[in-house]
């Protein structure tokens, strides 16, 4: 099952929740007001309970879809190191993030509404099908019908294809892209699109492709960019909506 | 709502899943033959999710009640050392822990029964007003039906009972009481039933004022106590059966 | 052995090292530029081993004595929550942070230059004897000659003096104090002078009690609080120099 | 600096210190009373402050020189899964255990001996020159005359003996090797030796061409297996003592 992108009808996703303890990280408070769903930090590389809790209630409160940004358990890293994890704790350690966040948005009185890996595990479930389908074999376990949220043409999207989950296919609107469609890695010169123009470009580019659209939150100046995306799109006829239930 | 003991109707629950990675404890295999409620480690004292998952899936596959049992944050010192949390951030950290066992209770095909706080948060929630609130909140927030697994008397008992939760009054077979009816702290001498025969004597003692009685996993032969208990008790004309449901 | 305050020698010191991973924290490039004596975060409460190699490295190349900040294990509470650890425990966990920032000291061609407890522990450490015999015996374990930064008066400051420790007295330029000379608890309105000139004010008015004064990193201007501070203890006169040996 | 096999002289090693808060790992009682050496875990893979402190105090009452077993941070996974950190931070992270480990033996009177990776580490060290750059890097900024103790001719040989560290070459007693002289992998059928006879002769065969034997503390029958290969070394007439100082 493809959720391909609707006439004209596009998400616009972000990372939040991404503080832990005092730290404070990302520009939740402004993204949520231009994002309609919102990948929630689940503890493993990023937010604590109270920071998940808030963000989620937050989400609910304004009908963004809440995801299950799953990660490798490394806060160290902000789960961004590859970890050699077998499939079978990975799958475990998925399922205990998908659940985490589920309760907060159970108790906020939404539901979740989909899955995204985060990071290094993003990159390893888009091309190694082992841990792909240990991603998708969680996500399966805990719904059948939990869209996954992933690179077009990914080993995610065919592991969860095969699991007879929604895959939701993703472009990012300022990250770039190599010639053969996968992203310039972080760190890389210009692998962050800061200008705001670009990201509105990129993202126009984009929306026929894709069902989402990733904005960043910790690129700098996440919110304008967002904004001026959320803009673009809605000055071209575009529809922003989530693809997801938000349970309400 | 308090959840009385029943026309000789009578829980026997017990800690498990408090492995973490290559360390093992407790007589998870031995305990779950016989009783017929788990208190699964969430992951904050013990319990890494492989271990979670693999003993929410067995329990639900024998029919036994799953419990998340919250705890401080605090793996080094298994949560038994009380630690002064605010109750709005002890709330989200029992909310994130109730998620997380009952995402795998629903994966494994059942559902979560109940909570019931572990060591350090189980004596504070028992005596200290605000975190017995901020951890009655949490389960309420999660689901107004979700039985609480407390003392009789303790400070969660009545605010579990004013957020209309479902009470139930736990005893324990295997660990000496004050003649005020609290339990000795571990570590003092006698603190533990190691006597079969004197803990089966408790249960039939304790059997007719409590819901459910509580087996000791890592009690030094806690598998043969656990099993004297339940045959001193089916012998005496108790019916051994959950307090809560499993979903099936 | 007390270390009193020199003629008109005072010592300004500042926490450092408190951010972790992609998490940064504290106006650490601008403080080491006004003060002389740093306390480091070793990891328990802030500080992964790449920012305290970092910021000790920078420390000892400026010939700023190097301090080892010992917390409670507690990342998520920033080591400000109130932990019942055992005094064996707790001493263990101190002797283990002393030696890893000594080790970095060392590394980076200078010393441990003394402890501080931080947060929670700095408040137990001051007023129970047990904690702060534990923080002491530490310490006295690692270099019977290590010194010990405290409040003047502290259950530390006994206990320290007691192991045959130096024993250096300190002052909060910056946070307000009640009438019976203990601090103001965080969180208390006002608990934080963050107007500048408040701030010298009050350092003027401790130099001629304390040893070492302390300028928080993470109030709101942390850097222009301590420039002014400095300035001001220079203008009347004082000389500002660390306490301890930086090894060099 | 290659520290090579003296005239019939070789060294006992064995981890210790692997126990957690209240799990429990290895023989270590059994196996002080038989080494000559040990690896002590450094809190990264495995071992609290107190566990660390118990085990570094009692080998260096009994002439057993230190150790620090250094590994990723994975205490989940106890340090057996490959992590992909930048080598800035795994020689900080390498550092920071050194410094940790050195304190409690200079507590206890002694003083650290030899570094020793452990797990996922130890392999990635002896096959990634980067890797094992880091690791010598970070020993040698410790101490210009730590010896490394590792696997002959593996990548963290040659770089520390790049770095002017002492190289002691390390044989297994109790894993079996490939024909190409490397280790089989945990896991494999066959890979730990558990017959005390086996392993006993693997001992006498590998004594002459390297300077320490390893054996293990967590194969089922650890303390018998060392007793047997260290009576079989002693009975062939090799007299066992440490490479290390023990600082006494």
């Amino acid at each position: 099952v493809t959720v391909g992108p609707g006439p004209r009808v596009v998400d616009l996703n972000a990372d939040a929740g991404e503080s832990y303890g005092v730290w404070r990280l990302g520009a939740d408070e402004e993204l949520l007001d231009v994002i309609t769903s919102v990948n929630v930090a689940c503890g493993f590389h990023a937010g604590d309970p109270a920071t998940i809790d808030r963000t989620v209630t937050a989400a609910v409160g304004r009908g963004i879809a809440v995801g299950a940004q799953v990660s490798y358990p490394d806060l160290a890293g902000f789960g961004r190191r590859e970890m050699a994890m077998e499939p079978g704790d990975l799958a475990s350690c998925v399922l205990y993030q998908v659940g985490a966040v589920a309760g907060f948005a159970r108790a906020a009185g939404g539901r979740l509404g989909y899955l995204k890996p985060h990071g290094a595990l993003y990159h390893r479930a888009a091309r190694d099908e082992a841990a792909a389908t240990a991603v998708a074999e969680a996500a399966r376990r805990y719904d059948p019908q939990l869209p996954v949220l992933t690179l077009p043409g990914s080993a995610l999207a065919a592991a969860a294809e095969a699991a007879g989950l929604p895959v939701v296919a993703e472009g990012f609107a300022d990250r770039a892209y190599t010639p053969d469609g996968s992203l310039v890695p972080r760190g890389r010169p210009g692998a962050l699109l800061v200008d705001e123009a670009a990201a509105a470009e990129q993202a126009l580019r984009l929306a026929g492709s894709v069902r989402s659209l990733c904005v960043h939150s910790d690129t700098p100046g996440a919110g304008p960019i967002a904004r001026r995306v959320r803009a673009a799109l809605t000055g071209a006829g575009w529809t922003i909506a989530p693809f997801a239930s938000t349970g309400r």
